[in-house]
């Protein structure tokens, strides 16, 4: 089973940026933590602050991997470019965020993304991710 | 550790009302199978079509359990009252939907109780409540 | 052919409350003039003021009778989960409102219901339910 | 007893348009068969694409016959002149709508003329004709 | 002088529930005190988390007893039928709230029941109910 | 000099149709009084209730004659296609009201055509009209 | 007869201010040719910037004298005070503006005294003035 | 003790102003009665058209007086002025309204100083202002 | 091939009305030039000002020609009657403009008919008309 | 004369990403048979997944090309850069769309970018490519 | 060079108001300071929590000095009428602004002057006056 | 001290685009100035039209240097994802705008990304640039 777990803008700041709302972790530090609690899954990981360069992994991986864990940032809230990237491929993608965004500004309340994605996990810290990879095992 | 699965208006149909979006499945059935997954936990189950009787069963349990995995059903989008009875109590609550609620009108986009969740789960129909169970034993 | 008129919050003070919009008439009065109207058409009659009741009596005749009008009151303007119990179950509903909703308050313009309905028929006052008993009739 | 049928833009086609909405049968033979149901009412029919025309017609009866079943089309949802029509005579005037217009596009679930009419019955067919003379001759 | 004090929903948490927004004082305690204050008035008190509870007691006192203060809780917000049930009776209502709804979150300062009460108190803690008294009996 | 009285929709009921807001008095009677009182004015008078009609006659004089006094009724909240109409030609147009438009619905506060008039005159019952040829005359 | 003519903001600037929208003319200079036509008529003038001003103004004279030709200025766009003014005497006030404003900025489309006037007369530069005194001596 | 009761725009036409909402007494009349009330309370009493100076005096009072009582009219709708004057200050101020104005125009149903003040009191007359003074002694 | 030009409300005002805009040019003129450039095509031209007259033209010709290019000015941006009938009949119905609507004011953005034509094009001049037939015989 | 096909996000995907919105033809394949069409047209092709590449192909050739044929994707409908960038140069820039879509969701109706396009061609297929081609030639 | 600042409703309270977002620093303090460091420039200052006398002082120097930094309070937020008068007097005005209103409550994000004004300032403290100099000089 | 320049889309094209709203210099023409204004400060400069790379550049210098003066261009009314980069990093940003964004279009009046900045600073032309740097020294 293959999973690429792909995250969109600013979160490679994770730990430095804002951590009484995410946590002062990197995510590379849990990234091995999460690769060792299922040893029978292939994961890769890709980051980046370009939507398009989102748009182009998601295009890469989207017709033969088993899954995509994706939390695209700020992007979640304004891209129909990445809603169609993620409507247009056939593996499932689980929409995460590690905040629960509904207590955040409203403008992060709206999704454009949600209503393609398999389903969606938010508010659990860096657990979020590993809730969507048991969904995709599912 | 103490968990009550909460359901409201219109579970009590599950399995027979519109099998396309919801599956075929009872939801005591699959209650028996999430019981046997987690035998070191002490569940229990309500479910009421009266918003009220949700109410004060949250009140019931909110200041005593470990969690309370809430599918709130049509109320989610228009209960003060349930927001107002889970931001009152102690005890974490974490929001599941079956149906992924993003792709299906646009007035079940909007949740009046994710702001005083823990955090939120849809789209992976039944499974949703493992993995708030999940979420909630972290 | 058996026949549920299910009245909302509010009907049980029918002839008391407001006589210049809803007449002084009281509901149990008319509704034994319908019952000999149609002699062969088995009848019965349910009121609460409490939504879930509502939808437990829906759940409770929505597989097996043959019809159901609905005054839903207020709830009519803002309950999906009413608009989900109609929609849940097979036996066809019909709304109806004994004044014409459309030249009160801009709020009871907007009906939650109407679009699960198989008709809608408003401001004919008691003549409503009759209208609405001949429409299931056909 | 005088009631005026009163046909609004593209109902003409009626039974060649859009039959899964409106049905395959053309209106003069439905019209045919409601005289017969009502053999003391004095029926009179006209239809026309121009909304300048029907308010003529609304005009032209609206002070001397016991009714008119207005099924204004698409004019339902704009035409406030229309309103002022209904307004301006004595004459009660009912809103009738073959489909549950409360189903279809958004835009279709504003009346401009509900407020003017008497009464409003949709999504009964062809039968929603019949129910408003039922409602008249009461 | 027959007064019903009426309380809405997750009112009966009050003393536990955000005691820095409400004080840690339970109702019940308030009540004797406020009955003390005004020996001539006959005080009943009546608290559900239940709308259709609320509406049926409006409904039990409203044709005969002095006044009613009421504090609805959230369905103050999203109730049109709780304002149908008030507008349905004789007897005067006061709207009050122990909080200053207007310093909390936006909808919160919206009430459906506003336009039929005899008036509104609002803000002073505990002390609006004993001013809705001093407001009815004068 | 040449002046057209353009009247819209059911202003051809004047005098008949709600005499509470536009007094009891035919516009022809009017029409007569109004030309006696510029005996140097040549008038010409048109009314319809088609909109495309209204058109046609703004064509018709729009490039030749001196002024238009437009009452466009209902219209006038509506029609873009009157806007362009008016816009479309190099008489001036004066818009005019009989009621004040400002006291009734709000859907009567908003005119399309306003922009593309000289100026607006409403309120002063029949007399709106002579203040348009005032106006006009300056 | 007495009148009052009553100018709000910046209409002190009149000839100064944008020329191209309201003219080089003063309107003290246009004031005394109005007083010309119409010698049986007794004028006052008031201008101010100062909205509390203006109202101490309409109270002053709005029991007693025969008219007031109101021109607001931008106060015209947001003063509930100005409305609440005009409704609390009974002297008849006439609304003018000098533009049509209705071809400028959205926000100057509503106005917020229409509602309480007796009529509105705008874009017939400063004539607009003498056509509201031809309305009131009628 | 030391009040101030602070009156805005129109206030000083109580009982000549719709005495059908306001009633027909005079102000100052019910002033007298409100002193005798309260002999320990020194009373200062103060009205305004003019927002700006309504301003001045919450200043002059602010930091040394032991309450407000204000009624700040048509300014309570649209002055954020107001509103940062009030949050300026430290003296407590009472937000009172002479009638229910939730049963008014919709643009009266909006408050911009609610927020920044101890209450709100609104629909009881007159008698608003002694339940206001009353909520601050307390 | 037979192919209907159909020209709504003040398109017969081209080469008069707004030149800047629309060009100098008479239709008619360019009418003749189009017709030379597709000999195989029939051509017929139908204008009217009158919204239900269009209609009436689409139902003459939509069940049995081979495309309809239509300009319906004014009436695009309002017309749900127009939308009925293009979507009532077979024909093929390409939406044309001649100025880019979307550089103009913003009620002319939006179209009520986009939704049921095959296509649009809209900016190009009177070359939009070219363009469409294009289109069609494609 | 030299035009840049450019074409935004996903559209790289065309042929595999929903076939029956646009097709199963990959755009390499009708490039081809575009550039065979117009043998006197120099055509250049540029695709890219990120909006500020796009931005920079407009940049590079927007003083000097003939013509650029622009399918901007979902940027289309949120872009202002793009808006910016087209308004910046002085290419002529004609906006396509390969699907109807204001036959899709209603965010995808609105386009930020047609208001400083030459025009807008949508809903035919790949075959709006050529037409946009045809319109530059003119 | 002559140089008037301006500043409207409750400046006059800086350094008691507010310190944690004003400073607790009084203007004159500040104004000495601002003084000394332009000893080329001949600076004036009003304060006034009236609109109308904001407006007062605009035309009185706003044809004859070289610039108006204006810090127009909350009245910024709401006075159509200072738009009005900064637009209609010809020495150009800065706005500025003490703290960044972009990060307090949203209805202090809209500015109803920035249109009318050279530029804005804000956030900087106290010394947005400063840098408003600095830019005037230029 | 160390300041980066930061430059969004399109403004590499400055001089060359819009020249009547931004001018006829070229950026890096006006950059060599300000550097030499301050000779103590040591500036980089930086512009990309890739809203991911100026996010990236954020990350890169905002742990480390004393200031960043952005001109976010278009981004500016849009990106969610500079807003997080901005409010993820400790460096101070001051948000310029070459014009006065409030006289263009009503999309460029809202800024995602003034809440996040320590102020801002518009309209002033090139010299907004030097303003930015002023205040960041202070």
């Amino acid at each position: 089973m293959k999973i690429l777990i792909l995250n969109g803008p600013n979160l490679n700041l994770l730990g430095k940026r804002e951590p009484e709302i995410y946590g002062s972790r990197g995510f590379m530090d849990y990234y091995e933590e999460l690769k060792a609690l299922y040893p029978d899954v292939e994961f890769d990981y890709y980051q980046s602050n370009v939507e398009g360069k989102l748009i182009d992994k998601i295009h890469e991986v989207g017709f033969s991997w088993d899954g995509i864990v994706l939390n695209a940032g700020a992007y979640t809230h304004t891209s129909i470019a990445l809603q169609d990237a993620i409507h247009g491929v056939t593996t499932p993608v689980v929409e995460v965020h590690i905040s629960n965004v509904h207590q955040r500004e409203s403008f992060r309340h709206q999704s454009m993304i949600s209503c393609v994605c398999r389903g969606v996990i938010c508010g659990f810290g860096l657990d979020s991710y590993r809730l969507a990879v048991e969904a995709l095992r599912k």
